[in-house]
């Protein structure tokens, strides 16, 4: 039951094209696509950016908020750090704001959280009457399907930040609830939000300009930035008070889908939110005006997917037995990639190297160098298992460590990127690595 | 009735000891406390730690989620990357996880998300019976009164991660709703979560370290550390599965009220999240046990508040005409500090002096230094002025630049913590500040 519930949901909400089956993961998939879809996501469940279940590869897939794991959280945490960094840090006039997710103040329709149990207890009372129950239900808080309605209302008490002077921006980021469909069900995403509120005049210019900057941001990330283009949303597929709508979209190997959504918004939804009262919202050019509305919402869910499938590359050689050998590398970008560096031991795990490792470990953690801890897996492999498992994590440097490291002092480095494996000393590690980390996060 | 909704929320949540009414802001505040309480939540609102409204310092008070501004939300990121770091990237054994706020998986009881217009529907269609709408209502998605569920239901996923070895923790960070009061209205809470699985034996151990280290975490960021305490909580007054439990509390104003709570919860709730199954959760020891869980759950809204609380220094002196004058600074830990840098003009604000400051704000952003475009306000201040308002926002340096900077290309640059001013070259201010407040983070 719950799955056909969740089912509902994707059904209603995923914006993919074509809805053919595909064996195995994901029921919504075009054919063409099954075997890349099946692949990537097969592989973001091996080296856990997600975890594992038929639900959460769907909610992935689907561009909505899923169960984590450890690699996903560091992947969405760089992604929302990136954002907040290029948005709030690269204009004086954007300050960062936080929102209820849920909130008493929002009368009207819309999701609202309640308490199977309260309105059961309603119910025992006997005497209410739908209207009241209903009535009661409104008392509820709701809870948010967007960023922006947060961002108007604090739009009065935010222009004494800047002297009632225009433009300036609110940022956010945070859950939004999709509104639920017919069954009552719902779903989460993760949104970007920047507000924008500017002179009429000049937000067709500003929704120019950020639409470039955003794509700009996008295409840095990606290894093949040719995937991520945008597009104006023809006059005849605009809603409510949107006057310009442009989209930013992802190159899924199922289909186009898209990433953020910059409107020209117009001062309709500003003046309902503030009950028309003109005077408050004025601003100081001389004329009196009400300022419009530039909205860029961007769902961080759907972008971690889409830059994991852009840096997803599949390569094939033969090895020295003719053997067709396909090696994966999910060659995320430096500063995005959730792991840097990989300790791990090449053979024959012995109490003593261990603890090199674990020393190795603190020492890279003090130098805040994102480190996962291989050798805590007790399963003996190659160094050419090791390499592809870590190509396949996405892992910037693998380090590894053998049995004449105690003697010599010497360890073993190798680059994702380059595949080039350096020998280098023990005591020179940290440097080495620091260096490289933050000159390939600085590329 | 929104009002009331709320008050009823903050009353059976709240922790306050006494409720005696004091005048403005706070319903529920202790007399005695009045007078500090006030001053705090007025300087929250007036340097933009959080918007303005009543309900909106009560939630702030009350230690639930609330609207943030601009240095709130900085301030709280501030605190979360902490947070992170410290449980992450302290052991090699703590994995960070993200599940979601709301799940269709989860049956039972608890708070709902459904939407008003659904249920009208369904009553609209009659010959419904009151079981069967309860029945609907399980139907929807349930939020989260808590992180500890989520992580319970990871762990054999995870198991994976550490080749089934203990000790290990998933280690998450994320918005609760408490659960709705009689009346069904629900509040918000940012929370920390660590959940550590550990062998039965050791878990007793496992929670006094992690109670130390909890402390000392607190009391690092502290101005007056010793209002961080830490207590066991008494056998009588422990719940369901609970062996043992310490709180980490903070001496506000209005009494103690606790951040963190660290629990001993047995198997019970592992056991029962995965119906029973032991050989799911066996790891490896030899005895084929199951592991007990500690777990670490913070509230991030009432952390902050506790850390604004403590940084306030309310300082009393007279001037040279024996004018009794108050200073108040808000002497945040520099890693928590939201703003680094304040850029202002002292007087006599022309566009060439803004142009400037333009310039140096771009140079600092680049810098990744946190600053604040005071510069952008028109009100004219003295330096005198200007002091007081940087030091109530708790920012460590302000740069003042005059209307000689453009013949000399020197500015002022004061520290909030020394009160002391110097002169600097406009060549050397962003290495001065880099080095000052990475000097001054560092600490």
């Amino acid at each position: 039951m719950l799955a056909r519930c969740f089912r509902r949901v994707l059904v209603r909400f995923s914006t993919v094209r074509s809805r053919r089956c595909h064996r195995g993961l994901c029921s919504a998939a075009p054919a063409e696509g099954s075997e890349p879809v099946r692949t990537l996501l097969q592989l973001c469940v091996d080296r856990h950016y997600i975890f594992p279940g038929q639900t959460n590869a769907e909610l992935c897939r689907g561009g909505f908020g899923c169960v984590y794991g450890p690699l996903g959280v560091e992947l969405r945490r760089n992604l929302l750090e990136q954002w907040w960094y290029s948005v709030t840090g690269s204009r004086a006039r954007v300050f960062g704001i936080n929102t209820l997710s849920s909130s008493p103040e929002r009368a009207g329709v819309g999701p609202r959280i309640i308490e199977s149990k309260h309105l059961q207890r309603l119910w025992d009372e006997g005497d209410q009457s739908r209207e009241q129950l209903l009535q009661e239900l409104q008392r509820c808080w709701s809870v948010r399907t967007n960023l922006l309605q947060g961002a108007l209302e604090q739009f009065v008490p935010s222009l004494q930040l800047v002297s009632r002077k225009l433009p300036f921006g609110l940022a956010e980021t945070g859950s939004c609830f999709r509104p639920p469909d017919g069954s009552g069900c719902s779903a989460e995403v993760t949104q970007t939000s920047l507000v924008w509120f500017c002179s009429p005049r000049t937000s067709s210019q500003w929704l120019d300009h950020w639409a470039r900057q955003r794509l700009k941001w996008w295409r840095k990330f990606a290894l093949m930035p040719s995937e991520f283009s945008s597009s104006e949303v023809p006059q005849e597929e605009l809603e409510g008070a949107e006057s310009r709508v442009v989209k930013i979209s992802y190159n899924f190997p199922w289909g186009l889908e898209s990433l953020e959504t910059l409107s020209c918004r117009g001062d309709t939804e500003l003046l309902h939110t503030h009950k028309g009262v003109h005077s408050k919202l004025q601003f100081r050019d001389g004329r009196k005006s009400v300022p419009h509305v530039v909205s860029v919402s961007g769902n961080v869910d759907r972008g971690l997917m889409a830059f994991l499938s852009n840096s997803l590359q599949q390569l094939k050689r033969e090895d020295g037995r003719k053997k067709l050998q396909q090696r994966r590398v999910l060659k995320l970008h430096p500063t995005l990639a959730p792991i840097k560096v990989a300790l791990d031991i090449s053979k024959g795990a012995t109490m003593e190297l261990r603890q090199v490792c674990e020393g190795l470990l603190q020492e890279f953690l003090e130098a805040k160098i994102s480190t996962w801890p291989g050798f805590l897996e007790t399963i003996p492999s190659s160094v050419e298992q090791l390499s592809a498992k870590y190509d396949e994590m996405g892992v910037l440097f693998m380090v590894v460590i053998g049995e004449n490291t105690l003697e010599s002092g010497l360890l073993q480095v190798r680059s994702r990127d380059t595949t080039i494996r350096e020998t280098v000393h023990i005591s020179e590690i940290r440097s080495f690595l620091s260096r490289y980390v933050s000159a390939a996060s600085s590329c």
